[in-house]
């Protein structure tokens, strides 16, 4: 496959922004990767060519049935010059555990990421390197079927498109409120909460959307069951630490088994820092906090990498944690992390990938 | 907005398929209609213009946030020539009501009807007259801003193209054959369940495909709760005529407000025929079977209209309903409903709606 990978340069490069009006997801570089699947030819027809429209049918399944999964990683330029990718496989990884779940047809991991390689590479200038920025890479699948009974579709779209970003949130690594979120319900176990898909998203506006006019960045979500056990921030795994231990919510089928969550879940373990990896109530926070021992948050993403969580808000009830300020081991995984991905801080994990070798 | 609908006619117009190749979703009108929306702007550029390719930016939110939404009607033409809706208003009233749930900017019902009518006239020599076929209809918003952050998009089209169909089952209207799940869940209360968004459709894919290897046509789901309560067949509602009374689940929020479903509803009642709307559970269907009270099963849905259940499988137990045949009252519901809507029964109700009348 790889063999037969076309590549279209463009003419003429657009204009790169500046640094401090990178935002998040806002602007484009010069080219992209697309490769078409049906029935018949598997995936097929890889290449890279100038960024442009795609043009469908507007009977196209994803416009209809929603089929279709996206994953998020991040490459980074280090001082010397080399092109650092984050723990790659793990993101494709996902993908084709969301790919299962959504019926959509699986990618080779290797060949992936060895064109992922060659994007980044013929768009490298594109990788900022301002702190707190990086190159932000977008693979996604869209099915493409022209058709409107519901089945999964004979033909598909794998697309690779990449974003110069700045911080995720305009907080940066200030902390974040987030607001609790007792009406609306993100997903449940036996549903898609665990798939990186399209819908879990739309699914999360609405709320999104009143938390933000009450002044709150995000939601937290509660599981659809007992509307008591603490799931996951809208585009964040979340951490607790009470009385010297950390505690995530275990992986139970509605919440994304996350890169960065993961990773954190790993350094912790190499600090002897005690992690627990369990249900945690919304109560129980409440109730830490009244003891004096809840004593940081903080959610992990690849898009925010960390954010400190300064407040939570229950049912009108406000939780301010570390007197909304980052915590001290916040700060140490945010420096960690963010160290390790800018090749300044020694990788005891082998998760970077050098991007600059590209199997031609 | 309507003053200004621009109109394009196609110059060479597309062969018709012959009423016995129709299936379903497959084939597509000579035009399309389409509209856009900023915020700055609001809905504007109305026109119908010839069927033909969408063109969107990749980072456009709809590949990767799934806002969008959609509505299915038919139209039908008379032996007298009329063309007819059914129930038109309550398709684009349902519409604005999953637009406000997945945070999309409303429609004007009203024009929203007046362009639809436009469209149909244009195309309305499209209309299979062939018994069991009509002009399906579909309505939908994407949200097109280019942009990867997770929030409403500020730029969404509205697109509504038309096909002509035959059965939405190749089994006709006879009997299908039902699995129930157990594993899988389709939505849940607080979830979009009762919104009609594609993330529901690609959540229930999968579980789809495993009745299909297993020789049934759809699934029924069960709440996500209590995994005990019906909620609906994967693209109908569904009734259960139990001991002479008709029992459907009540709307919870989690299941589709179906106008065929509401209509269904208003026929029983007006034929004095004992219908209730409340939860019900697997184990209480198989408990009426056991007792010999479960005298039918069909499910109800724009594609389909009726479609009688001839049998249900519940955990490997099967359940055979009226002896695996099409049930009196499924009957008489079905030629009255296709009735109705051919123009050939009496309308009591003044459900159906002349799309001739337009108003230029």
């Amino acid at each position: 496959m790889l063999q037969s990978l076309k590549i279209e340069l463009i003419k003429t490069k657009k204009q790169k922004p500046a640094a401090d009006q990178l935002g998040f997801g806002n602007h484009f570089t010069d080219h992209m990767f697309i490769m078409d699947y049906s029935v018949d030819n598997g995936w097929h027809n890889s290449r890279i060519m100038p960024y442009q429209p795609i043009v469908l049918d507007p009977a196209a399944k994803v416009f209809h049935y929603g089929q279709t999964i996206f994953e998020g990683l991040k490459a980074y330029k280090t001082d010397d010059g080399r092109i650092l990718l984050f723990r790659p496989q793990k993101n494709i990884q996902r993908m084709n555990r969301s790919n299962e779940r959504l019926s959509v047809p699986e990618l080779d991991v290797e060949l992936t990421i060895d064109v992922l390689k060659q994007l980044i590479a013929v768009d490298q200038d594109w990788i900022p390197t301002a702190p707190g920025t990086s190159l932000y890479i977008r693979p996604f699948v869209i099915a493409t079927q022209p058709a409107l009974g519901v089945a999964p579709s004979t033909h598909y779209q794998f697309i690779i498109i990449m974003s110069p970003v700045g911080a995720y949130y305009t907080e940066g690594v200030n902390p974040v409120k987030i607001f609790v979120e007792s009406e609306y319900v993100r997903s449940v176990k036996g549903g898609v909460g665990e798939a990186k898909t399209a819908g879990n998203y739309a699914a999360g506006l609405k709320a999104q959307e009143i938390a933000k006019e009450k002044g709150y960045s995000q939601v937290l979500w509660l599981d659809g069951v007992h509307r008591k056990y603490i799931e996951e921030v809208g585009s964040m795994n979340v951490f607790f630490k009470i009385n010297g231990t950390v505690h995530t919510p275990m992986l139970n089928g509605s919440i994304l088994d996350g890169v960065t969550r993961n990773s954190i879940i790993q350094l912790l373990k190499h600090w002897n820092i005690p992690i627990e990896e369990r249900p945690i109530t919304i109560e129980e926070l409440y109730e830490a906090s009244r003891k004096g021992e809840l004593e940081e948050a903080f959610g992990t993403g690849t898009a925010a990498v960390i954010s400190p969580i300064g407040e939570l808000n229950w049912q009108e009830e406000k939780l301010i944690i570390n007197g909304g300020l980052t915590g001290e081991l916040s700060k140490k995984l945010y420096d960690t992390l963010t160290g390790i991905q800018m090749g300044k801080v020694h990788d005891p994990f082998g998760w970077m990938v050098e991007a600059s070798i590209v199997h031609a």
